[in-house]
């Protein structure tokens, strides 16, 4: 990235059960959330299949253009679960047992519970560095700027709290939402002076139609507060002005 | 595609607000479940910002590489709708007024709530066929092999429904599932060996914590109805053989 003090992201999310619609993705919106308190700016998320060419070319495509990219899925021990080769492919390393997560499982399972498939959750690409599962033992990995997470939302959680400390990033991104029972149509006039007057601030609009309301959610965006609230009361009394009511958000 | 009996597509989610965390993508499962009907092979699906650049390339990219491409979202009348003109520019011709759409945002809206930020969704690149909207006047449309729809849900819905009998598919993609409460440490090896014998049946394993149960649900999905119940058969055996039980899906 060209401004040294932008801090990018991008998160590829791993699973064919994600793109068939079996399944919702549940970790794009928490890490999204999280990387804005950060103040590192999520630019583009991927969701793509158990394909151990596609995760390769993907997985090396963005880390040249982001600071950081977080893999979701594909480390546990069943045969779908390739993301550790195919990281391990991607960056040209070994997968090898790690000492480390050997030991990780081996406290997490009972002795007789051990066997081939579990075991095969140690195999880490050489010179990574673990992500610590303190829930289930089987750890993540971080391979140069590549954080590689599990699916399951509960652990994925658990473990991003643990790596939020590795990560570099700049003044959090902060947000204010003005609701209204106007429709897009009435305030993109106007609301697009206000967007002209504050540069620094990004605003978007979003229509909804829940529970018999129909209206917009305005949402602003901005590294600088004192802009952003300027920009929400021009935008509060922009409603207002157009006869308009507002909502608190839906 | 060198498979030419292969029909696969992309989706591409325009917006600010999913990669922020505000709002939750409630598109791709949708058009996943309707594509896996249909017979197409929905192979990959990104997630990016209001930003022409970026939808440019990505719409370019993604239009070479699969047989139809879906985008949602951006095409309303505010300053942050920016997919109409981002795709007109990816394929290099100009954006102009279109007779059809604007009848049909005429037809939806009164004579006194026209304006130009409404008539700024008649604004069709030349050479599309447009998509009906039957919820709200606005339409999408379709050039080449790329469909341009909205991103509220229940619009893009009603939108999806009218292009589909111009998708040329193939078998829809079947699936079964099977649920039990073993660990996927347990039933790996076993399954791993079922995914061999059965080359065109695709098994997935997720596991899941929910509702103080925990388990696993194996999917099982293929456009070849026999394989894909002697395969669903030969898991249901394995988890009792390996003393678990069968849940309904969670």
């Amino acid at each position: 990235m060209s401004d040294p003090e932008l801090h990018t992201a991008a998160v590829i999310i791993i699973g064919n059960e994600i793109l068939s619609g079996r399944t919702k993705d549940q970790n794009l919106d928490y890490i999204g959330q999280r990387l804005d308190k950060l103040g590192i700016a999520l630019m583009e998320a991927r969701i793509i299949p158990d394909d151990e060419k596609v995760i390769m070319e993907t997985i090396n495509s963005l880390r040249q253009s982001f600071t950081y990219v977080f893999t979701t899925g594909g480390i546990g021990p069943t045969h779908d679960d390739i993301t550790s080769a195919s990281v391990a492919k991607a960056f040209s390393v070994q997968l090898k047992e790690n000492p480390e997560a050997v030991q990780s499982l081996r406290s997490y399972y009972d002795e007789g519970s051990i066997n081939d498939a579990r075991m095969k959750m140690a195999l880490i690409p050489e010179g990574a560095v673990l992500i610590k599962n303190p829930v289930s033992g089987a750890p993540g990995f971080q391979l140069d700027n590549v954080f590689v997470l599990p699916g399951v939302p509960l652990i994925l959680k658990a473990m991003f709290e643990g790596i939020e400390n590795r990560l570099i990033g700049g003044a959090p991104i902060l947000s204010e939402s003005v609701t209204c029972n106007l429709r897009e149509g009435q305030i993109a006039g106007a609301l697009g002076k206000i967007q002209n007057n504050f540069p620094v601030v990004s605003i978007g609009s979003y229509p909804f139609f829940k529970r018999s309301r129909l209206g917009v959610n305005l949402v602003l965006r901005s590294k600088d507060e004192s802009a952003l609230q300027l920009a929400a009361n021009e935008v509060r009394q922009m409603v207002q002005a157009l006869g308009g009511k507002l909502y608190e958000a839906p």
